[in-house]
């Protein structure tokens, strides 16, 4: 398993769906020594940072971005999943 | 799969390389109408951004930053895997 394929299985299945997506993920994953319990300080600011980088490129609707957050033990995934406007020829 | 199961994975095996981690990955997915054959023209300087966001808060050697780009048919795939230096406690 790659990350490819995890990208590839996003693809939507209809026609009538298909768009240019763009996907964001920012993970941060703790060592497994048990001493640290929470992520650095700095990642819910720096997770906003991102998504506002991508939204000055990608000017879309607040409903085309779907953004997702799993947690588990030791692994903290963060994931933006963007629907692209409709690109001009040449673009 | 999903893409817990994928940073999951990337976890160092031994305990000598266990250091707190931040992935980030940023892919671009063409839809399957096969006009369009090249990515958004922003898409090198948007990830060029996106990186600059990270090392702006994360200050890692340039050796700590691991770059990957993978590219297949409709799909491109950039993924940056950072190995975290030694947090301060509470940090």
């Amino acid at each position: 398993m790659d990350l490819m394929s995890f990208f590839r299985a996003k693809k939507p299945a209809t026609a009538q769906l298909a768009r240019d997506r763009l996907m964001v993920a920012v993970a941060w994953q703790r060592d497994n020594d048990g001493r640290r319990n929470a992520g650095p300080s700095y990642l819910p600011q720096l997770r906003e940072e991102l998504l506002a980088v991508v939204r000055k490129y990608v000017q879309v609707a607040d409903g085309a971005v779907q953004v997702n957050v799993q947690r588990e033990d030791g692994l903290e995934v963060l994931e933006m999943n963007i629907a692209l406007p409709e690109a001009r020829p040449g673009s």
